[in-house]
């Protein structure tokens, strides 16, 4: 029975990537984009340097991986992981800034930005506050094109952007713990990140049959990331759920 | 005599725009738009928080100024005026991060970036530093279509640029004296800046039927900059010398 | 009878100075500083180049007025007026810093910090975030010795800090409006501030007779900033009210 | 012979530390700690969060480890390794800011600055650079009670502090190569570095023996940092050289 729900089944798994400032290394770019399908490019302003950005866009380019722009809060110190009162218009602002200046980078290594993903703090306040989560739809109905949205199953930024017709791509995070009402549990929680692989890719493989999400999200930053994308990559594969992603690239 | 070279005198006003930031006000954005063909808008290292810049280039829409990237080096504290020892790679991916963040801004309110002009020590800087003008050069070819480039006349700069075939544009401010040599006099000897506006329009004028540069610069940072602009512009056109952006808006 | 009343009425007035940035340029502090009793300097969060810093700390001590350290989130962009949901810890440390940084700045010119007064959204925040309004008062245990503490009567942050006898100072604005619960109107809506000096100042007089606040602040950066607080300052003191800071210099 | 000369040969031991920021983490100060006799700790504008550099003074502090200030460009992205033109004065002022800002989180945990280390781009810099190392000697002066100075012997900064009475100290990189004329090379050459450890022990063995220095830095933000560390502090103490800081904790 189950063999048959899975016939179809697809994910594609993303992480964020790019998170390296300067001098300051995160996270191994280059390994998790032997395992992932589509890489959260940080775009300056919680992390990543225009020169890290632009290498990291060229190994997703020569892996074929596709690029997202993670945008967050301008919280370099925070790390973008602060919730910060931003006026809504500013936000909007910050938003459009950080995505041409990532997508000026790919472009410039044959890549583009194909799609968007609110970064940390951001990505939390948009379940629910108004004001941002509508700047950030502001923002993608500012663009040429707008791209399409990463966001949490049932947040309001998603609910928004659908009502513009923006396509929008629901995400579980396999390495987070969820609170009952579905929302991501504080990082200042002891029980927020899930550390163990073989945990991490059960919980994948039982969503992607459950259909709980088009993209999977793995942290690239942590010491075993690398480690555990391949356990979840491989128990999926296993699972007969095809790893792809969510755009064609 | 004069009279028949004036016939079809011509050139470009442009002035830095989009530097204000934040609570931080600086220059009358609105006012110099008036009397400008181009705008160097700010791009956010030197100056320029993304919803100033977002109103600066809606703004220049409206009056039909073209707009070009004023790129600087990341220095908010030195204002961009500070020599800084970048490294060419990354200063090549620090202009297409903000040549992108800009055009992003400005497409979202009906223009595009069209030229490229380095701001403040970096456009000195490349007057002679190999390192720096190849880098800048280097960012202009990244781009899907290089830029025109404003710069010193004889500056290695635009002698790189113009090899590679790009269009380089050659520029003159009426309110700063030059060295013997043709560069800029430093900002820190009290000769650097021309304010009486009557000087600044004759050398104006003076310049103009010399053909001694395609774009004159007008700084709009500072108390009276409005006023020699204006001055300046109905100089230049008593003079015969039409006023036209160098680019076909 | 309210002549009674005043006979040995006196307040304090002060006003957030060293709010320029590099090249921006905001109020004009020499001619504040010859009409306010305290100086709230800004601490380079949220503003203030430590060269801007100094430059002020001299001019306050040429003037016999107190130094205080205004000190905010790290949020330049935003000028501290954007709540960021620091970590306490994380706002212990980075208030400790702001003070030691004046400290020095003010010690290098004959003066010393003599108080402290958060700034902007971290000043709202701690009326009543428990958080962070004890991770205010951490900072002032942490030093050598606790400096007095400027803020909202009946707030959270000033409750806590009697608790642990650090001396507090209550303040009332002058120039800003106020919600019926006793907090300032959020700065986003209209009618946050009061720009008629007249009405400041009878608001002024009213208040030193009523004895709300050991302090009172008029804002430094507004265009009228400099006519209001001497308007404000002339009606106090014809109403028999001495205008001296809370120290003794 | 050489026994004798070694009889009362000692040397301070430094390194690096207080390095990383936010998310970014930099060095294991906690080991580097146990080996070292004096830690220049970062005091925010290359490197060093305000609750970093509060946990790595309290560290200090417990392993009776005196603490430099160890101040630089402001220049997060370039991690104060490139050459900034700062105007003395601002110099003067951002390195009084630094110095206070450590100084204060020192204080908190127990501790105090006790001398003072330029950084990267600034400490080569200073070599020759009249106006800078003068900014940086006046900043000295500029404290209640100057303090001593790490420095590249032969440098223009050392000799203008000492012209200033301040005490000088003399310091040799045990992982770094050196010029002809006695420099460090730039790091942007392959042979800037020695990374071997049983390299650098016996260097440091052969500097301490010739008295080449007073203090001998060892670089804290390599992989094998702590282990060089080691290496060299063991090879020192088997030579019978004294590691002890160069003043009294």
């Amino acid at each position: 029975m189950s063999e048959d729900l899975n016939v179809d089944a697809r994910v594609d798994l993303n992480a964020d990537l790019g998170e390296s400032f300067g001098r300051w290394q995160l996270g191994d770019d280059a390994a998790m984009l032997e395992l992932i399908t589509s890489a959260n490019v940080a775009a300056g302003f919680h992390a990543g340097d225009p020169r890290t950005l632009r290498t990291t866009c060229a190994q997703a380019v020569q892996h074929g991986v596709i690029i997202g722009a993670q945008v967050g809060y301008r919280d370099l110190a925070g790390f973008g992981r602060r919730f910060i009162d931003v006026d809504p218009a500013d936000l909007t602002a910050d938003i459009l800034y950080q995505v041409g200046a990532l997508d000026a980078l790919a472009t410039s290594v044959g890549g583009r930005v194909r799609y968007l993903k609110p970064h940390g703090a951001l990505y939390n306040a948009i379940v629910d506050h108004r004001g941002q989560a509508q700047a950030v739809v502001d923002a993608l109905l500012a663009l040429p094109h707008p791209l399409p949205l990463l966001g949490l199953p049932g947040s309001l930024v998603l609910e928004l952007a659908a009502d513009h017709g923006i396509r929008t791509v629901t995400e579980y995070f396999i390495d987070r713990n969820y609170t009952d009402d579905g929302r991501l549990v504080d990082r200042r929680r002891p029980d927020a990140l899930i550390t163990d692989p073989e945990l991490a890719a059960e919980r994948a493989v039982a969503a992607a049959r459950e259909r709980r999400a088009e993209s999977f999200c793995t942290h690239g930053d942590s010491p075993g990331a690398v480690r555990m994308a391949r356990t979840v990559r491989d128990a999926l594969t296993a699972a007969g759920v095809a790893v792809e992603p969510f755009i064609t690239p």
